[in-house]
């Protein structure tokens, strides 16, 4: 069975690295909590492009820290499922190499053969998707797992994985 | 409908690329035509090892040459077919920004979105698959098309196509 697996927000803490970064630039104290509901830049509209940019700065793919308990439970899951990692990252060319590195790093047991960096994930052909954006979800074949993110906490439609342990309760 | 078009060796010369170091670095006269029917190593395999590690030299994929009419015929084909540009390049992460750059200058009009670089294509969802290995079609779940390249001159059971022109009379 294929399991597709998300990157940002569902294995790695993009969220976290953004209000990490513009706190540290504006002496602010935004936190996740505080941005439930909503994406980061939505608690700073008029730094919305500031945040964007985030994006393009080189190291910040590669910095993320992984979200908790996502390194162990992936671990058991690519004992029972063809996992997969797929990451909509095509839009920031820098962050193609971070991506695969960051992997290395943090989930070296998959494979380069099990990693897909793309633009739109409905060419995915698999059993399961782990994601964090109903719009990856909507258009796949298979089962679709919303992965819970600050962002998507009103979404209703979708099965729904509030974090790692709860993944592994229901995957495994 | 989606169509799904390999890189090296179907809109990329890396064939081409192989000969041309090889000859400038040994003094040698390596030609396509000599190769036909192996890969380019076959025909000095003692420097197996140096040409496979052109790929993995700073340049290597940027620096490719289109393959003969592939622009002007995918240009065509855009507009016909939803293209997305596959590659498994995931065994190289230098290739990874180099692929991208290079379909920026070459096929500027395959947008981000219809981009994916992978490990293994038997994870693709599409109608048809344009490929130069074998083993990328047998997986495919569409119409898969083996487009031909010095090293599958002798391999049968696909349908073929032996170059961009035959690919327009075919697809257009």
């Amino acid at each position: 069975m294929t399991l597709f697996v998300d990157m940002d927000e569902v294995i790695a803490d993009t969220y976290g690295a953004h209000i990490e970064r513009f706190n540290a630039r504006h002496g602010t104290a935004l936190s996740r909590e505080q941005c439930m509901g909503g994406e980061v830049w939505q608690q700073v509209p008029e730094y919305r492009q500031t945040i964007w940019n985030h994006y393009y700065e080189p190291g910040f793919f590669r910095e993320l820290n992984p979200i908790a308990h996502s390194q162990e439970v992936l671990r058991e899951l690519v004992e029972k499922y063809e996992v997969f990692i797929a990451s909509a990252a095509m839009q920031f060319p820098n962050s193609l190499k971070e991506k695969h590195e960051w992997l290395d790093e943090h989930f070296p047991f998959i494979h380069w053969r099990n990693r897909i960096l793309c633009g739109d994930k409905h060419i995915l052909r698999g059993d399961i998707l782990i994601d964090d954006r109903s719009h990856n979800l909507e258009t796949f074949q298979g089962r679709s797992i919303l992965f819970t993110s600050p962002h998507n906490i009103h979404t209703t439609g979708f099965e729904r994985l509030d974090n790692w342990q709860d993944a592994a309760d229901r995957l495994l």
